[in-house]
């Protein structure tokens, strides 16, 4: 029986670029006991998603920042180990919202049951979790794709942008990715069935993606920003959707990022551009996991987890892979 | 009784920055005459937009460019002065797209009836014509203001940002104008009825901003762009719109623009940025020339012609007040 619980603390804020390790400190806590109406999660899997850069740093983004001395903030998939709550039996197998941790203690709120015999357990917070559900909303709510068009998705290997494609394939559209490198396009065209993906780094991404985008493009779901979505924007279509998911290429910057040069075409084209953040559709989260769920039943979900061991340990190092293309899949550490 | 019509054509592609006299020419061609089906209009104002600077560079925008050799592109009211169509009667006043010229021939398509006695007949292509329509439809079909909130819009004392800040008014909420000047910033606030305006040449645009939206900023109707814009941005509330009407700020650009530096608050704050042409509502112009026209006749929308005399041999000169802030109130030139 364990008495100490391992946490991923907040050291201190971090300077501009990658994370190095002294920003999170590794420390035992004792093992924490659920009050009435509560139950304890042994944590089995934490997620590793590129909004934790902006969520270490200072100032408020979309949720407050983590403050120094807490415990890391991020999801994580466990099993229920003591409890109080009615609802949540030892043994339940849980998702939610519990930190850079082995133990958490939660009333319920946020929490979502899954089954892991639909799934291994550590795809309910990848493809069947958080990003996931983003994808999801994402791409319908705020693309609102149509069948037949084109749409683009860039870091497409990536947790969100892989299901992306393959929601816009389910959707009767043309799915075309950008990601870093052969292997990722690779896995990207063969293995998700996207219709074609762009090396960025090849040296000719304009040209490269008006040839795999002859109709142009009517929905571009952007994760990274810079010059992948300065490029974009000059392929769009007359009233194209872009929903905003992420800006990866801008978190880790040592220098002010250059800005976007080509807004002109959000003008002439009649274009919107929509930020969105998956909390938005709170209250929608069980029709996403219902549908994702039944895609991923039928075989039409692809899903790939980089699986990182170490334990929390290798947290500061296994984050950073998500900004140095070095992950392949939904990045998780195993706890 | 004429015999020439004398036009303003495009002589040549302009460099980039303020447009030269050479860029035209002005020439007599012969009285032109109507065909079947056909009228003639002796122009009397001819509408002078911010637009037009794109229109004569190369490369299609969102409509193609005006090509060498033709007569300028422009909105004109006028007379109709001889006619062998049905549905228009010599004396007629008709507002269109009738070009930089004396006369010009048409077949009635696009070309809308108004009532001198309503309005003078310049108001008619300012307030009342293409500019009022877009700040109609601009705000209230892709700004969707609710009461309460705050509008901000640049460029404020000009032809489209004057009407947007009263059409606000008019649904309840706060508006708060960005012009260059005191001049213009009075102009907005005493006689347009603004709630603020904050001059952006005061030398602490963000600060003025906040000052002036102490809740936030809920509408931005951008004609701008540039630092303006990158100022607003940093001040939106949660689920901001902003109609993009303009980017005013770039047209005449000897250097490319800077890129937008603070794309991230539209993915932070969910905000929607989305481009407007006014022919995108080109069936429910009645609808807008109905409502400004009953807003106009209860006295709730003060709109100001800035008239330049000079007739067509002065269009070039008078073209280039509107990049250099140079008139107050919608430009027209006086045929």
């Amino acid at each position: 029986m364990a008495t100490a619980n391992r946490q991923v603390k907040l050291a201190r804020r971090p300077a501009p670029g990658l994370v190095t390790r002294d920003v999170f400190a590794i420390e035992d806590s004792p093992l924490p006991e659920p009050g009435p109406g509560e139950f304890r999660v042994k944590t089995a899997f934490v997620s590793l998603d590129p909004a934790m850069r902006g969520w270490i740093n200072e100032g408020r983004s979309y949720v407050p920042p983590v403050a120094v001395g807490d415990v890391m903030r991020g999801y994580a998939v466990g099993r229920v180990d003591a409890s109080n709550h009615p609802e949540f039996k030892p043994g339940d197998a849980v998702q939610g919202l519990f930190g850079v941790q082995q133990y958490a203690v939660s009333n319920g709120k946020g929490v979502v049951k899954v089954d892991p015999n639909l799934a291994p357990l550590e795809r309910w917070i990848g493809g069947l979790g958080m990003p996931g559900w983003t994808a999801y909303f994402g791409l319908l709510e705020v693309g609102q794709p149509k069948p037949g068009e084109t749409v683009v998705v860039s870091a497409a290997s990536g947790a969100v942008g892989s299901i992306v494609g393959q929601i816009a394939k389910i959707k009767g559209c043309r799915a075309v990715g950008i990601a870093g490198g052969p292997d990722k396009c690779r896995y990207v065209t063969e293995e998700l069935g996207f219709d074609a993906c762009v090396d960025y780094r090849g040296g000719n991404l304009a040209a490269d993606l008006k040839a795999a985008c002859p109709k142009g493009i009517d929905i571009n779901f952007e994760n990274v920003g810079g010059e992948i979505l300065d490029t974009v924007l000059t392929q769009m279509n007359l009233f194209g959707r872009i929903p905003l998911c992420g800006l990866i290429s801008a978190y880790n910057a040592t220098t002010p990022p250059e800005g976007l040069k080509n807004i002109r075409y959000i003008l002439t084209q009649r274009l919107k551009l929509q930020g969105l953040i998956v909390f938005d559709w709170v209250d929608r989260i069980p029709e996403a996991i219902r549908e994702l769920g039944q895609w991923h039943a039928a075989g039409r979900l692809k899903i790939r987890e980089d699986v990182r061991d170490g334990g929390l340990d290798a947290f500061p190092d296994v984050l950073n892979l998500l900004y140095t293309s070095g992950n392949q899949g939904k990045l998780v550490l195993r706890v």
